[in-house]
């Protein structure tokens, strides 16, 4: 199409429509049983490989319709298939199929979150959704916003901290005013780390607080930093605690360290991108008893219940400094005369100008499952992991990072490594864990390469520092025994001989 | 659905799809022409009406899939139908067919844009488009990143450019250092505003440089500013030059500003999240002349062409920068020891860690259309607005807020104040502005009322401070003088007795 035309009110059947049709036909959105080998989660080619399968190259001339779906026919084929179950490799994996429907509505209305004026239905969707998950934390005001990704979200939680404190800052910045001081666990997601960069601090600002052999941020040594930090003339500002850590899903102890910030009087913000998802679930809220006295919360409903990339919000009980906070003024954008109640403007509150369009994915799928439904799909996730986490303790060859009986307390990750049998029943020596830490790399490079499973391995400083597997369970597709036995067997079968 | 599935697998068709047929009934991405004024553009309801007649509580009970269909229905009746011609209210409009075809691949793939490992396909569509628009500014090397709005890509030029010159900053932050700061003119997007705070420099380290009559920065104004920054002990450190203002879309004059930089060895970003457009077009190039000579610049092709909400890059003359200022090194996700070329690996460049998959979607309507025709929907859409400024010139009521002649010079947006023939051929006092500057609110009322236009308003404090609209052109759908001459006969029914 090289007469500039949009492509949408063109033929009888517009363009995406027909792609639309070609995820049908491929079953993208859909997982295959574990006993249907035949269907890889991913078709590997190299990057060199699939730069040759691929006409990447763009400029003339335009490709004809029937062009543009083979090349997305081969996009497709050559991409993961994040919605089979054996994709296990991050903390998201499948997509809900109400919250799909969510994000392609949206993508058809093309609209920015900015103000009721251009998305009133989005505006009101989103609110309800913080509002609701406000309640499930425990909070009976405050306020958020929906924000792109939970490196974001976590920013949010950085910024308001120090404008509650210095909102000064917000006029005349960081120079001339002594050190302030981050803490977070050494377990903790690096987007700590990326944002004391570019919001000033620099990384020697982030203390990082040891963790116990579950992963889990100890208090005392928190305590301890703190008291540090104040000994150096530094300033303690905010803690940043984990619920569910990327590697191995510990949640910090929040009611320990919620006593340090409030004799510190230290902003508490709580990372809950990934285990979140507790809150919704009678049996295991408790993991994040206390996230109520924090002062604000990340959560990725896109990870563990399937709500389409991205859906990540941000809460804080703090009713009204989002847009003290952030606020920019803009008289083009935000303008005060218009004909209704401007508060609906979610604008400026946020670093954004434009924002996509991502509480109403989240709102439909909560419509669609209702509180017990999404409890379900957690309650559901939870057990495949202690399932899978029973297995790993049982089974020849395998040997969990977590000591005995701790598994009850993480989030929905089971980290092992895979000894083959050659290195079975030898002495643990340096030697031997060098060569223990090649395993997983050669069993995800096979695995990859056939396949037949998806799996995330990774070193941690205080396991040893050997690379380990790391299985993540998501609600989407739910998981159940035969899934997470093909998922152990297919390890095995891979590993077992190296 | 209180049973936890998915929904995908579940029926002969899954509800995302039958959501797709909706799209399709109601025509949500189609444009009515200018003779059909029975389709509005928005269904206005208040915040408070829309509550009520959106079911918006969450909890239980779940709703069945018919009862999600017609909550579909509604939210989509009453969302605005930014595809249409009559939507004219932002610096995006409708959504390109292929574009969109390519939003609902991605949507229906649901991966993240981190790592080659879970998206080698869209990993490598997103380097080919980047290099492609860095060789169109005249780049032969280099590097860049899809970001999260237009907000975001500046905040990458500004991070650069800070450690480029300090990249002791990412160690030890900004504390005790003298004050560094940014320039920017008065007509710039407020996102530097906002950066400048969540950054740490402070608002009154922006330094808001003075535009001439047509909103472009005046170059001896940057140079005088410059002077008296180093006077009073501060640190200028970069210059942030927009192509396309917001509301005037005014270019900034480049060479110019580029010459004071290098004399004072400022980073130079350019802005161009709204006219970057102009750069595909041999017609209209012209006006990002001296573009080659910055450090970064910043496109939303999500504005003038269409591309799915939301589209905006970054690039960066200097390789090799991105990644050596934002990595964090994190071992779980950009592990080295894998098995491929993991500098195709692009998540440590970015502060986000999930990234949405943008990349892909232009790459696609860049395939349909080619280099010449996305020319020429540059070239229609400049073509629009000029005959809309002439329109405006020579109309009765209409009242140009640029100079004669100097529309020559701005991007795709059309200024001016209507004045209702009560107000016509009066004496201009401040009564008479204050009177004037209540027109533009009550006509915009009157039109998203009845559905048959939206159109922006602002004041600008160097255009009287007195509300004018600002009409703006997009590519999607293409605008030709019959859907001009709608917009200003319907300003004109609307105002003409006010």
């Amino acid at each position: 199409m090289a007469d500039g035309s949009s492509g949408a009110p063109a033929g009888p059947t517009p363009f995406f429509q027909r792609v639309m049709a070609l995820v049908d036909e491929l079953r993208l959105t859909e997982s295959a049983p574990p006993d249907r080998r035949d269907r890889p989660v991913i078709e590997f080619r190299s990057p060199e490989e699939l730069s040759q399968l691929l006409p990447l190259a763009l400029g003339e001339p335009a490709s004809d319709e029937a062009e543009l779906l083979q090349l997305c026919r081969q996009v497709a084929r050559y991409s993961v298939r994040t919605s089979d179950f054996r994709f296990r490799n991050q903390l998201y994996g499948g997509v809900d199929g109400y919250g799909l429907a969510g994000a392609l509505l949206t993508e058809c209305l093309n609209t920015n979150q900015h103000t009721f004026e251009v998305a009133p239905a989005f505006i009101l969707c989103e609110a309800t959704v913080l509002a609701h998950v406000r309640r499930l934390i425990g909070w009976s005001s405050g306020d958020g916003i929906f924000a792109a990704g939970g490196s974001m979200s976590n920013q949010y939680g950085l910024a308001l901290a120090r404008y509650h404190r210095h909102p000064q800052v917000k006029t005349s910045g960081l120079f001339g005013l002594r050190p302030m001081v981050l803490f977070t666990s050494e377990d903790a997601h690096y987007s700590v780390l990326k944002a004391a960069h570019w919001h000033g601090y620099g990384q020697e600002n982030v203390v990082s607080v040891p963790t116990d052999e579950c992963g889990r941020m100890r208090p005392e040594a928190l305590s301890a930093a703190v008291e540090r930090v104040l000994s150096e003339g530094r300033e303690p500002l905010a803690v940043n605690a984990t619920c569910g850590t990327t590697v191995l899903g510990a949640y910090d102890p929040l009611p320990a360290i919620a006593d340090i910030c409030q004799q510190h009087g230290l902003w508490l913000h709580v990372d809950a991108c990934w285990g979140g998802a507790a809150l919704l679930s009678r049996q295991w809220r408790h993991l994040m008893a206390g996230v109520e006295r924090a002062d604000s919360v990340a959560w990725n409903p896109h990870k563990m219940l399937g709500a389409p990339l991205q859906c990540s919000l941000f809460v804080t009980r703090h009713d009204g400094l989002l847009h003290q906070c952030n606020s920019a003024q803009a008289t083009y954008l935000f303008q005060q005369d218009k004909f209704y109640d401007v508060s609906h403007d979610t604008g400026d509150k946020s670093i954004q100008c434009g924002r996509k369009v991502d509480g109403f994915k989240l709102w439909l799928m909560w419509k669609a499952h209702g509180d017990s439904g999404l409890e379900s799909m957690v309650d559901t996730t939870f057990a495949a992991a202690r399932y899978c986490a029973d297995q790993v303790s049982r089974r020849d060859g395998f040997r969990p990072v977590l000591p005995p009986g701790s598994d009850a307390g993480q989030c929905a990750n089971v980290s092992f490594w895979y000894v083959p049998a050659a290195l079975r029943g030898q002495e643990e020596t340096p030697e031997w864990w060098h060569r223990l830490s090649l395993v997983a790399p050669r069993v995800k490079e096979a695995m990859v390469r056939s396949g037949t499973l998806m799996v995330g391995y990774q070193p941690l400083p205080h396991k040893q520092a050997v690379n380990f597997f790391r299985l993540v369970f998501t609600a989407v597709p739910p998981l159940g025994r035969a899934e997470v036995d093909y998922m152990l067997d297919e390890i095995e079968r891979l590993g077992r001989d190296l």
